[in-house]
């Protein structure tokens, strides 16, 4: 699996040598920290990138660019991921619908394995020898970066400074300080991490296994409090069209679908999960769209597949999310576990009307010409052409065969 | 599996012969129609036997009691059975974390293999050579009745009249009328099913693809508008108290928070699933106990339990629904994952704390002397004691090893 | 899933209508009686068919074909179903190493899905109304058979003589004699059913839990004593060399090598197993080829695949075994699993040898571009390149994490 | 999970201090180096404990315990733990069936863990601050011990000299005769582990993919040529009398069998497997009595369990020996599992009938009161009582109902 959009050019990247790192940068403190040191403590020419998974706008990333440049980074380099996120980890999500112990859309897990191959990839554009990212000692994504370039790139060292340094929130700030760094050093109440498919909001109150967040901690407010129905249209699986209006790629939809959804606070809530290294964490998120995605999706499947359709996909799916979340995307069962889902999207095709209400939303209904519930054969709670009673009259017989030997031969 | 607590007495049931046939019996006008056809037509001595799930106050069944005897039955019986339904049936559910198809408690499901239990032993008890029960020939119930008849008392001839005999409503009334029955011959525009663990509601929106029901067609009102806050505590999975007051049974615990919650308007959804005769069915349900109890159990375990334990539940549950559902209760694999379930129990032990809210509810957090969360040994997003930076960095290692080994092998 | 190889012309077959019946022939004692009796005694054009999944020699298959047209047959069609027999199914069953309950290679429950299929291909093309099989009442194939004319042509009539008249042995000889038919009337000591992926043999030590086949019983009898070794290469999961002896297609390749190995006995044994219907079954089996190949294609996939991908295809592959006995090879999940088997073989490519004794076999070892055994990363017992004990110390700490913290919390 | 059975006294160990230190011994080169090095180089008191699994012989196990006092511990500690290691681990392989990737019992795998818990048991006893394990950095070893002693002791620290120091077997050699050491320092040809579930061979065939164990390397010869029946008595699953001859514990039946079945070869093989750290492993065993056991239990499971018994056995059980092999056997999930098994061997009582000959077997029959396949419901592949032709007709319908209906809806 490599990541390669062609979209973005590596023209001015000088040729590759053992001084060249590439650092994740997201422009927050920890990363800017990694800038100076790496840069002017450690010698090396950093080639900082920021792998935009949805969660930036236009402007942001442009103020992260010149931020970056001011640090001194030899070069800076911006991805638009949105579309590779999407065709690559959550059409398959949805396929899937997978909610992390059942609440948890995968958000940030799904970011950090797209992120992590990008930069993969600019270290191969690069030539680096080394590649850093700013995660922690405590959570998940130190081991999502570790084993995407320890798999992508073998051959290159991983320098991961505030691992490493263990600093403090105030050393960092005064050792920017020392560096003549100007920026905006407050920290916030709530972390917030924002993308495509959900942001997550972490603070207080998820610090600790009882309180729920503040209403004023949600990126997004609620402002809209009269209920509203939308359409969604699902082609093989895939998000195209919003209340009639079609989009030629799903993530598009997805966007814009949030615009609808999100203003109701609806897909709000807080998950409690095993991090790879074992802990328990818990954290909030609201995830407007991809909550009622995944469904809306699930409704039409429900009409669509046959009950082991149904079945096995709950189980695949249910491991291909723990999987992915443990940051194991490369693994070859992942490829294994897409063709099945794939395969099972064959006629997943239909409308799915959603009624939308502040904080909550209802599925109404499906319309799809692959839907088992509208069929000649038979019909729940009426009289059918398909079959007789006489025929489940034997079926039942039949059904319960050996169950009725098993209580007859071992009765008490 | 015997179903059998003593909870009724067969002391003026005269011996068994091959004219006594044992009827389930709700008073309905399909099993009305049992009686008269069984007894008159067919020359049956009938004893109706009715078996209380929870759907039915003491009023209610007394008067089904003077029904049946009007009709005409020899003897009448009536089964308290809601604390066996909960020993047998829902405290695994709520172990499992059941929801069908990842909605549906499986109320009706659960209720129809315990009636059936009991029903069979009644015909054991009365000594009777046959057995009927008033399902048609085009849903579920028939072969839950069915099967569980074929089990437990497999030389007992199963009589079917309403499936058999495929009459209208119409019919069926004029037939009663013709033999003088006076009853409540009036279609209800909802078909209401209620038990312990939930209430189905069937009518002319569930009978297609695209639907919900009208607010009128809920049986519980909505009555509550402002928030509240209770505290479920489990004991090794088992709700044993709300808000401190404590419960000397499981099923009086569910009964007494279907009194807070139920009038918030909580649980009510839209189940979309396979019947066992393979056609799909919509059917409506209110559910606000069982669904509060049913995450607010699972957040709790989310907190004690491990992984693989939870990754287990699930794939392991999600079958004994399923399988539950198909009418399977008797397949003695379902023992076996009780005994799995009852031993993942260990731990799940503590507080929960549930807001409530009109149409919905949120977890707040738990409390557990178990919770893995807080422990010396580490804490999501923070410096932890237990390992280090340089520990993860091996882990990360070993943990992609093999998958490295792959890409290094198969990169194009 | 169609099947429709043109391999046949149907050019001579009458303009379809009430009076044609389409009848799966063996020209065995049971198929016999149907010919005569669909034809003389309910007036049916018979439509005799033989689909040959590898167990027919060509003369066999002329004598069959002169035996129905003696016996009054309209027409008669021999199909070669082997190819396609292998592509359909076969191919699936190496893929997922599948082993009914780790004994069976399933060989006759996929022939009876094969012969199902290419018969009701050819009801289709005769415009038949009806289509008669020979199974009796207390066995799999009837399901097999039922389910896939009911799944493909659900408007022809099925007609089942043999389940339907319950006639003994010597009934039907005697009919057939009445009616003038001249043929072997003989009961052989054991029956046979050969096809491509084993023989099946059944006799008196198959009806009881305890005996084996006597050695006269086997079809392949031992002829070679001496060890030989033979090598096989799979493509991408397939076997298409023996010996470096290559073959356009798999099934030639399966038989060319069934012509070394069934010589020495190899494969032989007893399956128990759950017939559909729910009662236990014992049936003897040789099927020298097929344990081989399993085994090989096992032995590679060892060496090539992830961990999980293997323990995936373990898990799913089962259930496809299973659910292809059942005879529910037409349900669309089985085309999912497909996907994901085919996905799964991508890098299963390599030689496997293999010696061959008496009654028995080794894998020796395999030879494989693919191989994750040899890699620059590490060897097993030996020093390695990719991580140090440094790092598995750093992992262990980790992978035994929340275990870790789940006896500190819980100790007595 | 504890393991005190009070099968040793401690009562001559000194009260623990921070210079005590235990050590895992076998008397080997690795773990003499580690006596010396502990206990000269380092300055602590070593205790050196040997966990006998049932590959030691009391003669054997008093030299190694001269060996040690004769390298100077302070202690040494010999624990019997055949018993303990049945009832802990082996039963539940037993009742699960449990072959690694289909092939290898997991002899070492368990062994090392039962090991891991008496050293951690013993270093409590014994009130040390340190423990240590001979080895090295390649294999799965130092990760089962490294867990266990995280988990159960984690106070404590972990001194792994072998892994550490990296040293050759020549140094390592040269060290101890430096130390005025007397032992054989002669390489086998061949390293060998014994113990109650089987034999590991490993030698410079198994270090290739290619390439199988000569004759003279498995420690147990092929001394009987004849054939012979031995009759397996189990209760519940566990194999309590060897032809007629009973005893008190199913390990000795183990070992008694190990003495009748060795003696032909049976149940040599090569494993071909996934380490815990990523790469891929062979190794040859051989396991006479363990393979007879597992394949007599499940043919007397294929005739006593329920189909969904025996496939969600089979699915749970392939997890349980994979993570047991991989060391997490605290892990409580394990216990739910075994709760699982332990549920499923109600009825697994009865005899199995098993022919021995040179290098294989074959399993005759059973007789059970529980076999399913005696039943007066119904013979296969005979008229039966339990149901007609009729009712497969009806079942046939409904079992394939649904897909009958998706094709019907989706045909081309």
């Amino acid at each position: 699996m490599s990541i390669n959009q062609n979209n973005h050019e590596h023209a001015n990247i000088p040729p590759g040598d053992v001084r060249s790192i590439v650092l994740g940068f997201s422009g927050g403190l920890d990363t800017s920290f990694c800038v100076k040191y790496l840069g002017e403590d450690q010698g090396y020419d950093v080639h900082s990138i920021i792998v935009n998974t949805g969660g930036f706008s236009e402007d942001e990333l442009k103020k992260i660019e010149e931020h970056a440049y001011k640090l001194g980074v030899k070069t800076h380099t911006t991805i638009d991921a949105v579309k590779g996120y999407y065709d690559r980890i959550i059409k398959y999500l949805v396929f899937g619908n997978v909610l992390k112990n059942n609440t948890y859309p995968l958000s940030v897990s799904a970011e950090r394995l797209v992120q992590a191959l990008h930069i993969a990839d600019h270290v191969k554009a690069v030539g680096a020898k080394a590649v850093a990212h700013g995660s922690t000692g405590a959570g998940n994504d130190q081991v999502r970066f570790d084993m995407v370039f320890h798999i992508m790139i073998p051959e290159v060292e991983i320098i991961t400074p505030i691992r490493d340094l263990k600093l403090s929130r105030e050393e960092e700030i005064e050792y920017l300080k020392n560096k003549g760094v100007d920026m905006n050093f407050e920290k916030a109440a709530y972390s917030i991490n924002k993308g495509l498919w959900g942001t997550s909001v972490g603070g207080k109150e998820t610090l600790k296994s009882k309180g729920i967040l503040p209403e004023e901690a949600w990126p997004t407010q609620v402002s809209k409090h009269d209920s509203e129905e939308v359409k969604l249209h699902f082609e093989k699986g895939e998000l195209t069209a919003v209340n009639d209006k079609t989009f030629s790629h799903s993530s598009a939809a997805i966007q814009y679908l949030q615009t609808i959804a999100g203003a109701y606070g609806i897909g709000r809530d807080i998950h409690v999960g095993d991090t790879i290294i074992g802990i328990k964490g818990r954290v909030g998120f609201e995830a407007a769209a991809p909550m009622v995605i995944l469904k809306a999706h699930h409704a039409l499947e429900k009409h669509v597949l046959t009950k082991w359709q149904l079945s096995w996909k709950d189980n695949i799916a249910n491991f291909y999310g723990n999987w992915l979340h443990e940051g194991q995307i490369l693994d070859p069962v992942m490829r294994d576990i897409e063709a099945f889902l794939q395969s099972s999207q064959q006629n997943v095709t239909g409308d799915v009307f959603v009624q939308l209400m502040p904080y909550r939303f209802q599925i109404i209904g499906i319309e799809s010409e692959h839907d088992l519930m509208n069929s000649k054969f038979g019909k729940y709670g009426e009289m059918n052409t398909g079959f007789t009673g006489e025929d489940v009259r034997g079926f039942s017989k039949i059904f319960g065969n050996q169950t009725a030997m098993y209580h007859f031969l071992n009765k008490a």
